[in-house]
């Protein structure tokens, strides 16, 4: 882990900053391994040219040896002052994004240090290494046996919320720390409203069920959709259904290193266009996911960047038919040497639940 | 609502800053009645002392009429950019302690305008009105109920989780929109930490049960701990209880308008500290609750500022001994013009409950 901080040190001194400061927790622990909720008290990692990095810490804050030099506070201390103190000398400061102004402004109050925004920690999150890559396949597993698992569950009557709780319980059995979003159960109509809010309507004969789910297996997330019908089907849901999954399977195919990201999200918006429900499909193709559930880059339309080896991503394209039902199919991908690997095994053919 | 927002531009000009950022989605709830979760979008609102305020909006959010001039942007729009827009002019900025860099640092770039922290909100938010008190009083009669019932479910065998499950379920039937915080269940020894993380532990007979809970009913909290007994209670569980209960007690009979908080603390920890188990009582009394679960200001040692007239508080002693047991208790009280209000109406007397 400690070459993840000399690799902002070797960025930062290009760059020609003489400190950085990493506020965001999941980057924090990205870069340490020690993993605090902080709410308002001070958690930051600074990483300083010279080499004199500070992490700075409250004494109500537990966590394992980081082999870094550690700058314990108390409630009753000034934490900012004690932040300040570390910075004399320092002319270019580097802060992530979420940095809050609460030290921010104290941070630059001296006249002596200029701030500029610096997210170079968010750039190498989005590439995975193999043990990360690791941990997202068994997250993914995990959300793969879970989403089975629930919709096998489902009774005529089921609510969306008894749904998401199945969800809920499968994860623990298998290991997982819990959801790592809201689960979203969206029973007929409601399907056709994208972030539909689960609620306390009950399944029926007929319904479409969407379901998108993820938990966190050590830190990493999980993110996929289903769409399954119960009972029955009709051709018109067969339709739609077989013009997502194709332009899934278009947006897959294109995936390998160097590919835009704008242009696989193309792949699979052309087509539902060609199919004649353009309109229907509303939000971005996919998003980048890690330890965090939406990680910068996302799969749209406007994003012109290339994908790299080691990304992970969502793929998951959608039709909402308001008043009628949605389907939205969802698997994430990581970027291979010449491709791409699928990390969701759960197939995505149609599928109709039998009532018992 | 409106009358906060001209408090502060009252205050503002008072202070003689030219404009006040206000980028706390609670804080915006509470001055425009909009409720928003803006993830990494913006939502901010400017109150300029001119009273040309805006609210900037992403074309995502959804929120009814709030009289205010809506700025809106798109993903695809410099969000940042059209903030500054809306500073030419503007020396002297005032922006709550939560403000992220990412706008911060636009903000600020132009040279023009300087920033300082300035939470006039929070100390508005603090003091309650009328409206908000009936709410947060319906929030801790909710709480009463599904704490009491909770209770009454708890069954040799059943686990933390599954009692915490109960929790939820009962806030679902009562109308309140879920947990502001994460349910506390500790069985026995698991008691003795005050944070414990509700786990797979399972209830037997003899144990202690510490359940701290708390929900979100129109948007206000509530916090409750009660400790109960299963199947029976030892003479030394019955000796720590009355300690815990004599110091919530004392430190409620202190509050009126002008007690300084640490006063109220010590009324508490000074007889838990007289009885032997001062070592024991190792946090705060309490903290102050709203729209947040924990808001500014803290009933602790070193909090010397007076409680007024519609502060919202919790009083939570705890004596947790290692190995063995603990006992918190905890209720809601609301200063009123001579003394304060329970907002809790559940009975602190010690209860054993009795095995089917």
């Amino acid at each position: 882990m400690n070459g993840r901080i000399e690799h902002i040190r070797e960025r930062m001194r290009e760059d020609g900053l003489d400190a950085v400061i990493v506020s965001d927790p999941t980057s924090i622990f990205y870069l340490t391994g020690a993993s605090i909720q902080p709410f308002e008290r001070m958690w930051l990692l600074l990483v300083k040219a010279d080499g004199e990095d500070v992490l700075f810490a409250n004494r109500l804050f537990v966590f394992g040896e980081t082999g870094l030099n550690v700058d314990w506070h108390s409630d009753t201390d000034d934490a900012p002052a004690r932040l300040c103190s570390f910075l004399r000398g320092v002319k270019r400061l580097g802060v992530d994004k979420v940095f809050p102004a609460r030290f921010l402004l104290p941070a630059i109050s001296s006249g002596e240090t200029g701030a500029c925004l610096y997210d170079v920690t968010d750039g190498m999150r989005i590439v995975k290494d193999e043990r990360e890559l690791d941990l997202m396949r068994t997250s993914s597993r995990i959300n793969d046996e879970a989403c089975a698992a629930a919709l096998a569950s489902l009774r005529e009557g089921m609510t969306e919320k008894e749904l998401a709780a199945a969800v809920a319980a499968e994860y623990e059995k298998r290991g997982a720390s819990g959801c790592c979003f809201d689960t979203i159960a969206a029973f007929g109509a409601n399907g056709a409203d994208p972030h539909h809010e689960t609620g306390n309507a009950r399944l029926k004969k007929g319904d479409s069920v969407l379901l998108d789910m993820g938990c966190y297996y050590q830190g990493y997330c999980s993110d996929m959709t289903r769409t399954a019908f119960f009972g029955s089907v009709t051709d018109r849901q067969r339709e739609v259904y077989a013009v997502v999954k194709e332009a899934a399977d278009r947006a897959k195919a294109l995936v390998r290193p160097g590919v835009r990201f704008c242009d696989i999200d193309a792949a699979a918006r052309d087509h539902i266009a060609a199919c004649g429900y353009g309109e229907y499909f509303t939000h971005r193709l996919g998003h980048c996911i890690g330890l965090a559930d939406h990680e910068p880059e996302d799969v749209g339309p406007v994003n012109t960047h290339p994908v790299r080896e080691g990304m992970v991503f969502s793929i998951e394209p959608g039709i909402y038919l308001p008043g009628e039902f949605g389907v939205r199919l969802e698997d994430l991908v990581t970027v291979t040497a010449d491709g791409c690997e699928v990390l969701n095994r759960l197939s995505q053919e149609l599928a109709v639940l039998q009532p018992e």
